[in-house]
């Protein structure tokens, strides 16, 4: 059994038993006995329109992503000094809906680690909503009513052996003027070394397969390749890291069918990721490593803020909560004037693997 | 007498005296007896060609800009430990033209310093062109002939009571598709200092607009205005600085008085900074200062990967040399989720001036 204090989300902090809801229970979490308290925070819709409108996708979607996010701030928490927990900011947005902001920084495993929720609607123009969309498929009317749930997640652990984690799984709703109503999935892990270990790799990818690989054996090499496209830095024609699995725009079955792949995604998150933190978290290191994680942070740092399709849609949208959405960036980090490693180095050999990515399994 | 070493960009060290040229020669630097050593490398364009077109605008730009350069790298030469010189790097670009960088890197004064230049020509795709100028003029054709000729310099010291500085100034020509050939210039001076000392803030000020009084009493309010709607960085709803003068699509009189003008801003940019440098490169502070130096170097880099016309232009230019664009990124940079300073604290005196520009004279 474990006993906990819920996060500041909550308000005062109270003391919750957890264990029915913790781990890999699959049950219906809007059932009267569900301890909402294992949540980080309260959930953004209230209870009583959540149980009203338990069979909706965007109930469905924010329960879902609730529970991500939960499940993986607590395995991130097993990993780090008991004394660190995450800070939990519960945020409302004038304009509709709000969010779970769970960060902890300067941790003895992280250095920052993010995990926020959003669950936002309102008006867009139709311009936003095509730059949400990767097809720029036609879309009728001015400002379009828009629903968006997602959960988005940077990890930038403390030791340069272990790796950054991202990933994002998120569902969208728009009205159009003739009242056609479209909805689209959207998603994606991908790992950023900062020293190769080839069997890590493996092991990540291999565990995202297997997600994918329960719907469809089409899906996971159609959206590695994605994410390999999707994650380029191409003023330094490099990618961000070693890739995973990217997709948009997923809407070719039925809603039902669509969500659970996508759950299947998320849940594969923690399985993926967390071994290897447990595995490098004490590996020892020195400065001069540490100086190359923080180069390659650089790099994060120009990806996300010249290419990320998600930031730049969060720094131009009126309203949106910049602290979440800047919560990717790590701590520190560094540039240096024409660094470049030296041949036959591990970073030369990661820097090899960046600008030419490969099969992992 | 200075005599020196001239940099890595001439080949081999060779000693060079520089006396005759240096400080405020207004002196014809296309005299058969100037010495072009003064300079931090040889000019972009072959010697004989820059005699032979020396009434040329694109000549008299390309020597002001050169010896912009080698005289603000000597003054801040002079600030920095003797043993710690430019590194010079004279490069070409297949595409047309190229340029000189001159960067220090981990000084005792300045943290990271680039001076470049660049002298470059080619064809541009319209919508480029369209995107160097701040105006929406017509333009005809869909490839133009183009050349551009600038300076640009950040400035990150390593005292937090030192600020930075930014400088650039530029010259373009396009030939329309009718033949028509079209030129304006562009440029301008703006200070981010960490901590507010007024007094610092007016003689920059009062330097800039100084040089702005020589040509037009109507320049500098237009100019300093121009500066603080630029260096905006909207999603935080803070400037970058302190401001000082920006303008772009410079064209409304004679080439040559646009160009005195020009020359005037770029020959004030010593006596506007180099005497804050001296002041403060050896103040006292602590870790807490210099954690704030850092967290303020990560919202120059905000603003220069989000919204930077010129650092966009650059990494979306096929060709671009991009470690002289980036090098105005600082050595480190820091982002805190949801750091704000304290009322009352010096750290909040300057983000009020950030969120509400004043006049300083």
């Amino acid at each position: 059994m474990i006993v906990r204090f819920a996060g500041f989300g909550l308000g005062a902090a109270t003391l919750t038993t957890v264990a029915a809801a913790s781990g890999n229970n699959d049950g219906d979490v809007l059932d009267p006995s569900f301890d909402l308290s294992y949540f980080m925070a309260e959930p953004v819709t209230p209870r009583s329109s959540l149980v009203e409108n338990k069979d909706d996708m965007k109930v469905k979607m924010e329960m879902l992503i609730m529970k991500i996010q939960a499940d993986f701030c607590r395995a991130l928490e097993d990993e780090e000094d008991p004394s660190k927990k995450f800070l939990v900011d519960r945020w409302t947005r004038s304009e509709g809906g709000g969010g779970v902001t769970c960060v902890i920084q300067n941790g003895k495993t992280f250095e920052k680690a993010g995990v926020n929720v959003s669950v936002v609607h309102g008006v867009l123009p139709v311009d936003a909503v095509r730059q949400m969309k990767a097809r720029g498929k036609e879309l009728i009317g001015k400002e379009l009513p828009f629903f968006a749930a997602g959960i988005s997640s940077v990890i930038h652990p403390s030791n340069p052996h272990v790796p950054t984690i991202h990933f994002n799984y998120r569902y969208f709703e728009v009205t159009q003027e003739n009242g056609e109503k479209m909805w689209w999935f959207g998603g994606g892990t991908d790992l950023t070394p900062y020293y190769l270990v080839d069997d890590d790799v493996r092991h990540f990818h291999s565990t995202l397969k297997k997600a994918c690989d329960l719907h469809n054996a089409g899906y996971y090499p159609k959206f590695k390749k994605w994410c390999d496209d999707y994650f380029m830095v191409s003023h330094r024609n490099e990618r961000r890291g070693v890739g995973g699995i990217f997709f948009d725009d997923f809407e070719m079955h039925s809603q039902e069918s669509c969500f659970k792949f996508v759950k299947s995604c998320a849940e594969s998150v923690i399985p993926s990721y967390v071994p290897l933190v447990t595995k490098h978290k004490n590996d020892s290191y020195t400065s001069a490593q540490r100086d190359w994680q923080l180069l390659r942070r650089g790099r994060y740092v120009e990806f996300n803020l010249v290419y990320d399709r998600g930031t730049k849609f969060g720094l131009y949208t009126p309203g949106a909560r910049i602290e979440s959405i800047l919560m990717s960036l790590p701590v520190y980090a560094k540039w240096e004037y024409m660094h470049s490693p030296s041949d036959g180095t591990p970073e030369a050999k990661l820097t090899e693997v960046l600008k030419n990515p490969k099969e992992w399994i």
